[in-house]
Order: structure tokens, then sequence, then C-alpha cells
């Protein structure tokens, strides 16, 4: 089987107790996260120099995570044609709203596939629902992970329809 | 050139409006939308059915339109591993602001790739940009796209620095 | 006197201690509460299958809690005719205004009657109130409820007007 | 066939074009509206009055549409123990958020159905359905409202599919 | 010096603890409050008949702070016309908002003096203002709380100067 | 009769079509209004000159409109002890809700009697009913004002009645 | 007199119509407008380009204009050390809020100067403000004018209370 | 070196802890801040009196942090042609939305340069910014900063790149 590469990015340090999610979630399905800090206000140059050459260098898609004016994920998007999952994550007083409406509220050209504020996991999940269209093993993998959340809601709901019926 | 198909949903043909402008994207891209309007109310076991038969039929990814308490593309993700692109419609008292939520606040597991409020147009380059990781051919349009939209930036900054400079 | 039954339904087990209040409201009005969890996105032919056959298996009334993008009383909704309540729950970043408008926001001919973020209880006093229409020992209970509410605040009042004026 | 009663109250002339369509829809149900123009910040008493004697007067549900501090529903709820159903008007600078939350957000006790922004069609319907546990006609309309409903959207659904397929 | 009367209302005790700002404050410009709970959904004929009275009891001021759906200030205002000052309670998941805007967001003919999210302070302070037209004494003690208010600061900006410059 | 003096101030003159409905209603009263454009930003000097007098000069209320980050009522309030009634102003953008936070959410010491965005007629009447503690004709104008508001209703009740029911 | 150099960038050309107040405003101080359409996502190196060689090209300041998930503002600050400002335009489903939030919430490091949505001439008032602590003609040439709009409310005033009092 | 001098104002000494980031900030530029409790409501005088005399007592920029409805910054810019900053503070219910309106919707002709929501270090570093046009020494230190911001994030990037990839 191969190892589809995505590239998984955020703006700073203390976003990563929720990218883990992202990355570990990744890893389950046998994708190469790669993971790196790169902020679009502090290192414009790094994140372009990188997204540049993100398809030529093997990655399928990227996921970026970002807070507050979270431009991250617009930035990558402006520098690839390759598909961006973008992350609003939490963070500050206006607790991710600032977040989502800047990742998701994208001009005409240049879009970002946004998840909900702090959907790290799901991000990732999202990036195996895109590879799966290419690497038949990860569709597979994914109705093995909806057989198995079926069963767990299915499991779950027994208890407690045996605890309060 | 392979043409690859997306379906296109909606949940009324009163959205068609703005979803025509993911029809004609598509179309730019010689992607084959499928149209359907499939409300996730009015018709749940059609949306089910259509969907849980979507990956089989050959569908790459679902594009779902919806305004109000949209549940239209989460309805549509819950029945598919397949890329699900959601686009939250303005409409209403609360002007699409509902239906981005609905659309983009998904539960851990099951994840909607949201675009902007009323971003059709970007939901068929975000499936362009998907289908771009297994079809070259797409990923060359795409790059034209940009290309051409470079391009337009800069003649409308030319004919602005001459009228107001 | 008979005991009208009315599901308690929830999208996942961490709406439980939320949603307890509903199960333990309905009791003590001797109404028969069926919990179940049933998620909209994690199981829907389970949520399809259970409520379609709802009222021909002797339920009165449905109440459905579900947080984030919450689809499950929609859900819910557009598969049977009887009377749906749905319960935003507080989670996320959002903090349940995400639930509240997915959840009242519903689209014309499928409606939901949406009670308080986090209104659990509520949901079974309004699922007694619908009930009561049917089963006068149900509208009985109502006026003792109330009658003994108004003691409550009357007691209440006695005890900070003694305090303070 | 019997022609249950209900209620169709609403804080001002204004509201009519808007709760118009709530009694239209009941008339479909033949049941019979009773519409009165009674503000709860107007003329308190008439509403207390109206409402205490709802029950007994033969009415089995009330429906109540107001805008801006919507207090109408919540004031109609506090007078009886028939399901209220509350409709959100818009209206004024906060275009029905604020009626939305002032009719949502009851204290625990007291619950209003409430309906979304402007959807006083729903309201009635949701009136339909709460009769249909009581009233087997009633229950057999809904159900052909429904079907005439997914006739409605597979018909456009065509429409639009021979059109852009 | 005459003792002008202030009607405390309150929806619950448990906005007592915020509301004992305002008793304290009133206090302290020697107008007598009178503290009551005073549900406008769950004891609405006893607000009535309060606040009916309140005029001829005396009363030249009433203030009213309720949480969510907060209705009270509102209702004390439709049957009275003493001018009556609403504080909107932080409590539940939308943390005052819905307060807020279901206390000034009143139609027209029927005015509720609003004040901030928990301000019972200021609705103390307001109350004063408001007497202070009728009671020279209150005006002079006025004059003297902006005094003490404004050394506070400058003592404060003293200390601060010290410490930073 | 004596005819108390309130002052009327705007922070624009294109705030004076909404303001105008204050100046008629106090008028209405018999209420001498006075009239004067006063931006808190602009003619900061003027605003506080006036005020400061405004006690002395006999004013009794002072109304005061503004729009956007709607500073006039805070900075009168800033300099005067007699009651501030403040009226948001829709415009722009946020439409009246950034005048609403910036009007109510007065820190502790200075409030403002907020009343509903436009809500210039309500100040009006608030005036009135603040004056009313020591006008008795005043009073007396707000219980006629009050039963025309209770016939208007009932007229257009009896209309919508005789048309539906 | 030098004719110190300011910038003028927006993200569009439909942002002309607004952001030309800025362009007028910033000609009336005698400062040179350099106006150029650069969008951070269509054209991301131009503006990296254009912005990196501003402070040495003599540019003083720059203005940046965007709507939706606004980060030309962002964009600009993280490439140059000059003072930015930021204007939210209003334009789509969100009519600015998103614009605001994306602009004025910038992390710690790299801050733009945010002013009102669709603020275009107060954006070329800051720029003229910040010039002034350097060039003394400007901080003349402000006086002027808030002399000038002084006189215009005074004046304004003057007509009202002619008409009103 | 110079030493320029950057009045810091904040309402009361509770927003100390979020401002003093500021006043650290401003020493690390060799900036000298002149740090004063102002409140606009509690002192409006001294706010006046400080900030016109602001100029020619030579202080060329102004950072004015408030929270609630955030009227100091606005005071400030209204007395002042200097640059004046203004930085939202979150507190009370409504978290700091409140204060970033009341600061950044300011009415046209009177800008105030806002920041993020409690961007007290920000304020610091645009005050810097803007003296960078008159004083080299200070654009020098911008670009020293931004330059250990970049290698700050580049050592965290490779910190998390070691550990995850």
């Amino acid at each position: 089987m191969p190892h589809p590469k995505v590239a998984v990015l955020m703006g700073s340090d203390s976003d990563l107790p929720v990218m883990e999610k992202a990355i570990e979630t990744l890893k389950e399905f046998e994708i190469a996260p790669q993971v790196k800090i790169l902020s679009a206000h502090r290192v414009p140059d790094k994140v372009a120099e990188f997204v540049k050459n993100a398809r030529s260098s093997g990655f399928e898609v990227v996921i970026a995570g970002a807070g507050l004016a979270a431009h991250l994920a617009g930035a990558v998007a402006a520098n690839t044609t390759l598909p961006v999952i973008g992350v609003p994550l939490k963070s500050g007083a206006l607790a991710g709203v600032d977040a989502l409406y800047a990742t998701v509220q994208m001009p005409s050209g240049i879009p970002v596939a946004t998840v909900a504020i702090d959907g790290a996991k799901n991000a990732a999940i999202l990036a195996a629902q895109i590879l799966s269209i290419k690497y038949p093993e990860i569709a597979k993998k994914l109705e093995e992970m909806r057989a198995k959340m079926r069963q767990e809601v299915e499991r779950k709901s027994a208890e407690a329809e045996k605890k309060y019926n």
C-alpha cells in the first residue's frame, strides 16, 4: 500500500494540542503527515515557498489550522491548486468565530474546505475521504471506521436503554 | 480525457440561481455535473438512496447546497465516504449564518468540506482541486484558471492605476 | 391511567447529563420515556427506521437533543408526522448557538418544536402539554406542577422580602 | 370529522401578512383558527383573560407570533398548560434574532414550542402534528401533505435534471 | 428627608447575588428598596397585581432583573406608567445576549430603560438619577458619588503612574 | 400646567428622520423639547458644556441618539447626573447592533437608560414616564395614551377577527 | 511642502467605489496615493513583492481594503514594518462582520490598524494623522479639517434648532 | 537616540494586567510610555485636558484601552489629531465584542486605529511602526523583532517536525 502525503500546517506551536488529533487520525489511515509550524503572518515567505512546491513534492492534500484572523489556510490556498482543508481554532475573546469566518469566507476562485471550529480530527478524515477517490485502500479503511462508529453508537445506546428504559 | 462525475445536490429549486454557478464552473473543467433536487427533510429516503450508491455509480465528489437549518450536506456525508462539499445558502432572516453553522459544525467522524455562504462557484473549484490529485488534466486546467485570474487582477490594477495615480 | 410513550433520542452518550432531566421529568408525569442514542450522522438508517415506525409503535411525541450542527431533530421530523421536540445542546466553541439555529430554522413543511438551549426539562414539560390535549390526567398534573411552582416562587419571595426589606 | 380549535394570536396587525400563512394552512387541515390581535405589552389583561379560558373554551393549541422583544408566546404559555407554539417574527434592526431569543429561551417550567423566524406555516403544521395524536383524520391529512411534498420535490428535480444534466 | 420607594423585582432567587448590588446601592442613597421575587412566567398574576398598584402604593421607580427570555421588565412596563428599569442577567448558553435583546427591544409604546447585562448597580444609580429630578437631596448625593468616583480614579492613576512611568 | 424641559440631542443631522419621532411625541405630552445636534466626536467640548449646565438650565431629562460607535449618550451621562436616555440608531454595516452595545454596556457608575434600536418614540415616552413621578398631569396623559393604545389594539383585533374567523 | 506617499491597495476592482473615498481624502491632504489592485489570494506574490519594497520605495503608510475573509491587510502587514491600515469592506451574506474579524483579530506581533467597516475615508484621515507626527503641514491641515467639521455640526444644529425648537 | 513619548491610557486599574503588555513592549523599543488611568465616563474633563495638550507636550501616539461600551479611545480621538490606537478589552458578559464595536465603528472624521481584543502588545508594536516613519532606529528595531520572531517560529517548527514527522 502507498502512503499518500498530507501536510499538516499550523500557525503556532500552541495549536499543537488540537492539531495533534489530525496527525494521529492520519496515521490511523496510514497516511504520512508532514507537520510544520508556518505562520502566515510571521513567516509568510516560508509558507509560500513550502506550499508552491507541495504538489511537486508529492503532497496531495494540505491541512492548515489557525486561530484569530486565521489567514493560514487562505494563504496556503493562494499558493497551490491542491485541495486545502482549513481548521478554524478556538482562541481569544471571540472563541473561534473569527477564525471560522476568516477561514470559510474565501473569495471566488480560491476555496478552502473548512471544517468545524477545532475540528482537527475531521480535517484528517476529510483528507482521507479526498484521498479515497484515488486510493481504494483508504476507501476501505473509511468504511471500516464508519462501521466501528456505528457499533460504538449502538453499544452506547444499548447501555443507556438498559439504564433508563 | 475522462470526465469525472460530480453530483450537485440542492434542497430546493429556489437554490438553482446560486447553485447554477457550480454547474457552469464544473463544465468549464470538463467535469460532468449530475444535478438533483433532494431535500434532506422532504425526501430523506431519496437522499440516502442516491448517496449510498454514489461511489459505486462512479461519482467522486458530492456538492450539496442548502439554506436555513441546512442539513443536506450533513445528511449526504452521513451516507457516503466520498468527499462532500457543503454550500451554505443565504435565505431567510438570518441571511445564511444559520446555514453556515448547520453545515460546518459537523460532529467528529463525519466532516463536510464547507465553503463560503453562497460560494457555489468555489464549491466547483474545490471539487476540481480534489479531482486534480487523480486527474492531471484537471490540475493543468486549475493552473490555467489561476494564471487567467492573475492576469485579470493585473489588468484591472493597471486600469485603476492609470485612472487614480 | 394510561402511560403514553415518548421517545427521548440524543446524538451521543455525552448528551445524557443534560437529557436526563427530560427523562426524569417525563417520569414525574407518569409518561414512559424510551431512551435511545441515535446519531443522525453516525447511524442515519437507525434513525429513519426507528422514527418511521414510531407512530405505529405507539409513540405520541419524540424528543431529540443534539449539539453542534444539530441535525437529529430535523432528521426525525423528516421521517414522521408525530410532533417532534428539538433540544439544542450547548457544546463546542459556539456554545449552542449553532445547535439552536440548526434545530429551529427548519424549512417550510417540516417543523421542529424547539426549546431553549439545554432545555431538556422544558422539552419534557412541552411533551406533557402536548399529551394533555388527549390525556386529562396529564392536564391535571400540569396544573399541579404550576401550582407548586407558584408556591415555590412565593415562598422564596417571602424569604427574600424578610431578608432585604 | 371534528374541527379542533386553534387560537392564532399576534402582537400587532402588521404581523398579519406573515401570520396569514398559519391561518390558511390550518384551514387546509380543517382546523378552525380563531384569530386575535393581543399584544402582551399593550393589552396584557386581555391576553391573560383569553388564555386562561382557552382550554375550557375548547382550544387545544395556541399559536402566538410576535417580533422584537417577542413576549407574546411566553405570556401565553405563562397562563395556560396547553401547548403553545411561538413564531418569532422578523422586524426592526435585528431582523428577528431578538424575537427568536425572546421566544425560545424560556425559563424552566414554561416551555414555548418555537419554530423558525417567520415560520407561520410551520407553526400551523406543528399544530396539526400535535392534534394528530388525538385526531386520526389529521394524521392522515399530514401523510397526504408529505406525499404531495415529496412528489413536488421529485417533479422539480426531474425538471432540473432535464435542464442541466 | 423623604425616603422614596423603589421596587426591586427579579425572576428567581438565583438572581439575588447580582441584584443585591442594586439593593445596597439604593440604600446608600437612602432610597427604600422593596424586594420581591416575581417571575413573569411562573406567577404572572402576582406581577400584574403588584405592578398595577405600584404607583398608588407610593412606588416611583421599578427595577426588574431577569435572564434568558427576560420578560419580567416588559411585563412590568405593560402594567404601569412608572419608569421601569430593566437589568438583563447573564445566565445560560447565550450568556445574557438573549436577556439583553428581550429587555431592550420593546415595541413602540411600552419602553423599558435598559442597563448593561448584570448592571444591577447602575440600575440603582439610574433610579436615583430619575428620583433626583424630584428630590434635591438625591441630586446632591449623586454629585457626591461622582466626586468620590473621580477621586478614586485619580488616586488609582497616581498609583499606576508612580509604578510604571 | 408646567412644561418640563427635555433635551433631544443627536450626533448628526442624518439622525433627524428617526429622532423626529421623539420630538413629536414629547410635544404630545406638552413637554418642551430642546433639539441640538451635538456629536461626541466632532464637538466634544460643546457636548460637555451644554450637558454640564443642563440641570441648572432647567432640563430634567436628556435624550441622546447616535449610531455606529454610539458614544453620545455615554458622553452626556458622564457630564450630568440627570437621567439620560440613549437611542441606538441603525446605520452602517452592523445595522445598529454596534450602537446598541456602545450605548447600553456602560461601566459601573454611569448608567444610560437604553431603549430599542431606532426607538426614538419610546425614548420620549420613557422621558414622560420619568417626568410623571413629579408632574401628575403627565401621569394622567400617559394613562390616556395607554387607554387609546388598548382601544386601538382591540379595534384592529375586531377587524381581523371579522376577516379571518 | 513634501508629498508623502501612501499606498492604497484593495483586493478587487469592485472595492473601488468605497476605496475611492480614501483616495480623494488623501489628495485633500496633498498626500500622494498610489492605487493598486492586489488580491492576497489571487496574486499573493505581487502583494509580497510590492510590500517588501514599500518602505525603500518611499511609502510611509499602507492602506488595504478587502471584504469577506479579508486577508489583504494582514498579508501586507506580514511583509512590512510600515504602519498598515485595514479597511474591512461590506460584501456578501455576513455584511462585513467577517471582514472586520479577519482584519482586526491579528495575532501577536503583526498588528493592523483597523478602521470601521467601509471606513475608507477614516483610513485616509488616520494615515494623515500618522504622517502628522513627521510633517507639521499635515498636522495643520488636520486641525483645519477639524475646525471645519465643528463649524459644519454647529451650522446644522442651528438649522435643526430653528426648525424644531 | 531620542525616546519618543507614547501615552498609554486605560479606563480602569483593572485593565492594567492586559495593558501592561503594551507598557513593556514600548520599553523594549526604548519608547517612553506615560501611563494614566483616565476613564471617559468618570473623569471626562481629565481626558479632554490631557489629550488636548498631548501633541504640544511632545506625545506622538496615544494608546487607549477600555472594555464594555469602550468610549475611551473615541473620546481621546475626539480631542487630538495625533494617531490614536484603541485596544478593546475583554470584560463582562459580551466578552469584548461590545468593546470592539464601540472602538472600531467610529464615525467619519474621527478614526481610531483598532487592534484585536486584548491586543495590548500589538498596540505597542503598531505605535512603534507609526514612529518608525520618523525614527529610523525604531524601524531597525522592528526589523530585528521580526527576524527574531521568524527564528522563533522556525525553531518551534523544527521541534514539532522532529517530534511528529
